[in-house]
């Protein structure tokens, strides 16, 4: 007979845990052998003078738990070694080797990995480290109040319905408004030609499951963005590159590369490019444009940052000028508002939407409803509008302030930078210097300042050495102390390993 | 000269916005030709008697919404045809046709787009219909309270940190919780062998996208989750069925086809089987696990519903006795809590983990912050554990209302539904009668209720007639009427269709 030692006024621990607790202890002390038959729950509850009802509970959770099993014949014996039949992780072999069973298009290097998704995370949280390499946005000048306030009328107003599956377009509302923002951009689009999705990386994804197949062809600016030449690597993709001057790619080039690769698309970021900061002039977006119409190639255009023109006049969108739908366009909240919240949309013709919108809907459903009400609140408040005049202003300051910073501290005429006339980056580039890629950004790091290494920008290994500067994160303290630590940081690599010109 | 009428001392239409609003109703009423020059900002400041600023604003308005653009020499003209050189969507032709350059994967055919988008959607928000046929949870039982006080702590407890990238494998207070949880269902896990997802349907797209190629194959249960069919047709991922009978599936059977066909995995709902509601047995469960590991073949077991054992004792997880990481386990808050969260996630062994986690990463970065934050917040006030137990305690009394409804109103022996143990679906029948899946869709519609026609669930076309109810939005009087006119429809379609039998 199994006698337990229960304590039945308790109003802290159930009867049922207090069962629970004392069989499962003699289990594990082997008390209780494996194999062993355990009393019936009858047997059990007359014995300690307890309900049926509460063993039948104890019992459930010790099945639960693993450490009983029904047996045919209705009873129920003490399950064998239960700790060596649960999931251990790394302690117990694999019976699968995942380097065989995986895709070509999956990364196999566990250092190369860990690289790209944890490195970067963790030198930007060291105390005092200035960090100009991870494009996440600066989290003091998110509009925290007037967010929670559009959050709050959110679930007020639409209550327990936000909590089922939303439209698989994207919430109406939030369309409606992106469609009228986006006319500010001179584009005229109907709600029905936007689909939501989880920041502009899956609009990108949706449209290389949608158009590449494995072995497909895409043409890249080359320097690229470095999220997107992963994702096409992870689809098998084929990457061709054009270089990116300053005022845009090169049109002869581009014609010459599109009828000799016939490329799944052209991919294109005009304004403020990832990474170098350039804008495409207006006469090569006519000439992108028409290029791509004559070869019926769609043009991809990103203009993930297109609301950050703040400084002097900039063209329209491709999109704007494409009569014939051509161009699909991907934007985002990310870079503007916040990067958590994952909500972009893509625009483009009502027939290409739908079969994105079918990939999507067995991707993974819908964008998070709640999500997209809080937005579309915060968007219809004029809180968008605001907030956007103020990062410009913000932004506008800080970028002429980062510019001004390296052209008085970095005097060294093999060192050349961009000069964006909007969005957060600046692309270096450093002539005349012995050093690898890897011994550049320790040197650099040796000075609390991170960078984005250039190589990572383009798909093959290149020859001379560049790199990423963001700063959308940074304050102006920051950007001035950073810098100056670059200058200092490229001085000395410079005085070092620098090659006297003749 | 341009003179306008201003009123300069308004406070309700700021100056800038009554140049743009003058100009652009000059622009559009044809007094302003296209091609024509602008006075330079300084002449109409100047005639005006207003500030350049003022005029600069206003000139960079009317450049964003395309009436003006900027000609080489510094100054500005009215843009041609603006109405025409803008995207208008269905009225334009396209110059790319979609058809010829989508991958196969891609439906083509808009119909069963529409059809398998908005169909389901449409039906069930009629008055007084009722929709067995659309798997989304009851609303009316949602914690609303509960997770509106918990999403107000996180934003309270995180503030402006919410707003910023998540880490990517997911919020690790949430792994945290989420493995605590899995014990209680025999799997012992570390959150590093956790990855949160947008819903467990991005779980299947990872597996698939990272274990498949075009022309792999994988096994599934026959009837299976339609959503899963239909995400393996978008990666062009060959379909091999298995029957799924009373307590799983014929273990014989399924070591023939992997020996055979050397899928990329094996796909398994264990519990409550979607959409047959039936369930593996504690021997089966063994035995697939044991013939995925003599062919080291992935077994990816869809615990989607694994909290929802509400009847009887049921066997643990595969997962739980899997001993060598055959298994990769997917689940998902969706079916018992929140379908509009989009919060699941996948449990294997860290080395694969990492390999999905790169493919997220590059598919849409991370999952949205604050809901991940939200729902720990929510969890951890014992919430979630309180909520469980509520829904467990009403579907329990729901799902046996609905089968002893269908006893007591379906007297017709060529109509037979499964008695599932948990979960929220009901599998039907029908045999000896002489009607088309559409005929029976149609007459079963006529009776203002719906149900999912059979064929969708697999991937050839059934020679016998089944549907697929759903009681999960529902509640006891919506059950008991529903099912009560579903008996009559059934009734009618016999009499009229039924053939009489020897």
């Amino acid at each position: 007979m199994l006698l337990l030692n229960l304590d039945k006024g308790s109003s802290v621990i159930p009867l049922y845990r207090q069962v629970y607790n004392q069989v499962s202890a003699l289990i594990e002390s082997g008390n209780l052998k494996p194999g062993s038959r355990l009393p019936s729950s009858r047997t059990l509850a007359d014995s300690n003078g307890i309900s049926r009802i509460t063993v039948t509970k104890a019992y459930e959770e010790l099945l639960w738990h693993g450490y009983i099993e029904s047996r045919p014949g209705g009873y129920t014996t003490i399950r064998s070694k239960r700790r060596e039949t649960i999931f251990t992780g790394k302690e117990s072999g694999c019976g699968i080797d995942w380097d065989v069973v995986t895709t070509p298009g999956c990364c196999k290097d566990q250092q190369c990995i860990e690289d790209a998704l944890l490195r970067p995370l963790k030198r930007g949280a060291e105390d005092d480290f200035i960090d100009f390499a991870w494009f996440d946005i600066d989290k003091r000048i998110f509009p925290y109040k007037e967010f929670r306030r559009s959050l709050i009328t959110a679930l007020d107003k639409y209550g327990n319905d936000l909590f089922v599956y939303a439209e698989f377009p994207g919430f109406r509302p939030l369309r409606e408004f992106i469609a009228s923002r986006m006319s500010y951009h001179g584009v005229l689009v109907d709600p029905r030609e936007i689909l939501i999705t989880n920041g502009s990386q899956q609009g990108l994804e949706l449209i290389v499951q949608v158009l590449c197949r494995p072995g497909s062809k895409v043409i890249v600016e080359s320097p690229s963005y470095l999220n997107f030449l992963e994702l096409l690597r992870n689809n098998d993709v084929e990457i061709i590159e054009i270089n990116v001057e300053d005022g845009g790619v090169n049109l002869r080039e581009l014609e010459r590369l599109i009828a000799r690769h016939r490329p799944s698309f052209y991919y294109t970021m005009p304004n403020f490019q990832n990474p170098t900061g350039i804008s495409m002039i207006q006469s090569r977006r006519e000439g992108v444009l028409n290029i791509c119409k004559k070869y019926s190639v769609p043009l991809v255009e990103d203009g993930f940052d297109e609301e950050m023109k703040y400084m002097g006049k900039l063209p329209l969108s491709i999109k704007a000028i494409d009569k014939h739908n051509i161009v699909i366009y991907v934007s985002s909240f990310s870079k503007v508002l916040s990067t958590g919240l994952r909500v972009g949309w893509v625009v483009t013709h009502d027939s290409l939407i739908r079969r994105l919108l079918y990939f999507k809907r067995f991707s993974d459903i819908s964008v998070n409803l709640l999500t997209q009400a809080a937005l579309y609140e915060f968007c219809k408040a004029g809180y968008f509008e605001s907030h956007m005049r103020r990062i410009n202003r913000v932004f506008r300051k800080r970028m002429s302030l980062a510019l001004q910073t390296m052209k008085d501290n970095i005097r060294n005429q093999n060192i050349s930078w961009t000069m964006p006339a909007g969005g957060y980056l600046i692309w270096v580039r450093l002539e005349n210097i012995m050093i690898s890629e890897p011994e550049l950004m320790a040197a650099i790091e040796s000075f609390k300042i991170n960078v984005n290494p250039g190589s990572r920008f383009y798909s093959y290994k290149p020859d001379f050495l560049c790199f990423r500067l963001t700063i959308s994160k940074l304050n102006e303290i920051e950007i001035q102390t950073g810098l100056k630590r670059l200058a200092l940081a490229l001085n000395k690599v410079y005085s070092e390993r620098g090659i006297p010109q003749a």
